[in-house]
């Protein structure tokens, strides 16, 4: 790899460094304090909301220019009332429980000595993310909320926008002697971003939200601890035991209820008993919503019958996540063979079962190795919000540290505080 | 970086997917069996142990011919009484309460939603380590009670040790009719542990335990999530409020009961208004004890008064991890200064204050930033034989997933099953 401008690390050590100082000072801030400035942000965002919306208008320009899809340009807009939206966001966040200070476990050892393990802010997180520029605010906010200082690095696309909005919660930061370092944006090319992934030590955490292409990126170039979030080839399987009604429903809605998010579903698997009563139906129906449809052999004949359009599906729909209204529809001779399908293809994120049989379920959650297993749910329940968390950073997909839906919890760490009144070991 | 050898990377591949199969199979285990498992290990490894003595007494020799330094060769030797030791550790581990199926937290949705956060193995898991024999078979231990399949690599010095008792572990899981594949040893020049380092997607976790080396190049090479262990630089910080005798005792087993290991204390600081008293008296028990002192120009005047010899410290001082009788020896004006050190040098690994002012150990406990910061108690606490964990994989000094003492839980992830009746996202 090439090495990085030595001027982009300057900088980003320089921010990692402040941004090291205001976390210090974040760590020890009462629940009631962080909530005021919580407030405080909410407030200032809203009475900002013209400015940030003519800031938003810059980068709406300049998007259009460079032919931008209506779906990215939708994602990146910023009316006043979503400005309200993400004003209100922090409001939430400011609602929520201080997870600082949480006492995980404790007890008083043989010796006397009393130990218990206390969840403490991190300390210094990255957020690398692509254009919505609601993950500014949230980010800042939840990290606020946690104890931690904040680097983001949002999207070229939202950069005016991203700058407004930061510069809103510094200086209200700043205007209530709170560090305005606890929120930073980091701005320079990509050598700046490199800088970043590799400030190991200045750095305790770096959190990417994207497409697979930006979170692959960020696993492969960072030194600093990362989690992993987000990319979801969800299946549902319709099991010989299932509700076809349950089935129909649950299948519509994890593919078309919002399908460009991660935990829609990609991958629909029929067991061959209920194939021919139950594709019919859900192909008739997903093509009705304008799903278009890749199809095996079996599901293939069960459309032709029913008259739907499809195309065959090659090998690389399987591992496609098509985060659109397309899905690939497979019949699979039992359940083992469902599951050596998700085995092969899924991604870890969200797997979905439907079937009134007791064992089925139980193998199915035993088995399958993803973030969330659901049984006769929408996949689209995998979610903070849904859980109750009352918000979410993102969902990981890796194993380390946090799996699923992450909020306040997975913002912190512990540390271990050990009284005792002079004990030595014998 | 120069290439892999694409050898060692097919090696490495084909270990992994075994441990792979073979972990689908252990994640589904009862406890009893696992525990059944674990006994027949230990009496196997009893039955073998004149065999394990006697790979071990090769590389004995190896290591002696080679000029391997007396306490290397003292950790790396076994004798049957350290078999023993070694067996009776397994059954130790399958004593313990089973790690996976817990129910971490849980809830009912308002819209009926049974949803659970459930501990499950973490997969394959590999140790990359040095000489000692015994982490050998206390991580295979550990990965098969907590239903992981481990891969390790041990340091080449324990070589023949190593392969010993892999060979007698991997027997007994056959005859038992469970996968040999549950633990692997990665033979193998340097290729072979890059090899394990970057096969993400196959390996899960990778836990180094070593010296300051072993683990900056596991951190720095690997692309596979880590968990960093036991680099310990180790402060106690005698208070101006301090018993002095709960000090001494404290700094003297901190320092002297076994300066080899990553919670013993490095460096001494005193608070100048108790120095006249506190450090003639500690600076010759230490001496006494054999332990060679680096001080600044406070203490190394009352070394001189006291008559102790002493060194000056030089700024390297304060960054060393001996690991042996040295100690570096400072005095402070106050609190804060004391914690700025200890910000400055400290690796969070174990911090302790000795005081009897309420305020100060408050404040020491909230701003000091490591995996354990202790009150009146030795540092030599931080351990998971001590927190009563029966049993430690590591000491993790990072803030992801696990930070400090690891046992079963941590090598665990969380999987949420979601159980509902039809529910679909409005």
């Amino acid at each position: 790899m090439a090495e990085i401008d030595p001027s982009a690390v300057e900088q980003v050590a320089t921010a990692a460094r402040a941004a090291r100082e205001a976390s210090r000072r974040l760590a020890l801030l009462s629940r009631a304090d962080k909530d005021a400035a919580l407030h405080a942000m909410a407030d200032a965002l809203e009475a900002a909301a013209p400015d940030v919306v003519a800031a938003n208008a810059e980068d709406l320009a300049r998007g259009r220019d460079a032919g931008m899809a209506q779906g990215l340009l939708d994602r990146l807009a910023l009316d006043e009332r979503r400005v309200h939206g993400v004003a209100q966001a922090l409001r939430d966040v400011a609602a929520l429980p201080d997870p600082v200070g949480e006492v995980v476990r404790g007890s008083t050892l043989a010796n006397g000595l009393q130990i218990r393990q206390v969840r403490v802010p991190m300390g210094v997180v990255g957020m690398v993310y692509e254009a919505r520029p609601n993950v500014t605010v949230d980010a800042a906010g939840l990290g606020l909320k946690s104890g931690n200082a904040v680097i983001l690095r949002g999207g070229s696309a939202a950069e005016s926008t991203n700058r407004a909005l930061v510069e809103v919660m510094r200086a209200t930061l700043e205007a209530r002697g709170l560090p305005a370092d606890a929120v930073t944006l980091l701005e320079g090319g990509r050598d700046a971003v490199r800088a970043l992934l590799t400030a190991r030590g200045l750095v305790d955490l770096i959190i990417p939200r994207g497409g697979a292409g930006l979170i692959q990126t960020v696993v492969t170039e960072s030194t600093v601890p990362v989690i992993e979030t987000g990319v979801g080839n969800v299946h549902v399987y319709v099991d010989a035991a299932a509700d076809l009604d349950k089935a129909l429903a649950i299948t519509v809605n994890a593919k078309t209820h919002r399908p460009s998010v991660c935990n829609a579903a990609e991958t629909l698997l029929v067991h061959e008993a209920v194939a021919a009563d139950f594709l019919p139906k859900v192909l008739a129906e997903l093509a009705g919503a304008g799903v278009a449809l890749h199809t095996d052999a079996a599901a293939g004949a069960a459309a032709e019958t029913a008259g739907v359009p499809h195309t065959d599906a090659t090998d690389a729909d399987w591992d496609t996540e098509y985060l659109a209204l397309e899905m690939a529809v497979r019949v699979v001779p039992d359940l083992d063979a469902a599951m050596e399908h998700i085995r092969a293809h899924g991604s870890g994120h969200t797997e979905a079962i439907v079937t009134e049989d007791r064992a089925a379920a139980r193998r199915f959650t035993a088995e399958v190795d993803a973030a969330a297993v659901m049984v006769n749910a929408s996949t689209r329940f995998t979610d903070g919000g849904e859980f109750g968390f009352g918000a979410e950073i993102g969902i990981s997909t890796q194993k380390l540290h946090a799996r699923g839906p992450m909020a306040l919890p997975e913002l912190t760490t512990t540390k271990w505080i050990v009284e005792g009144d002079g004990q030595v070991r014998a």
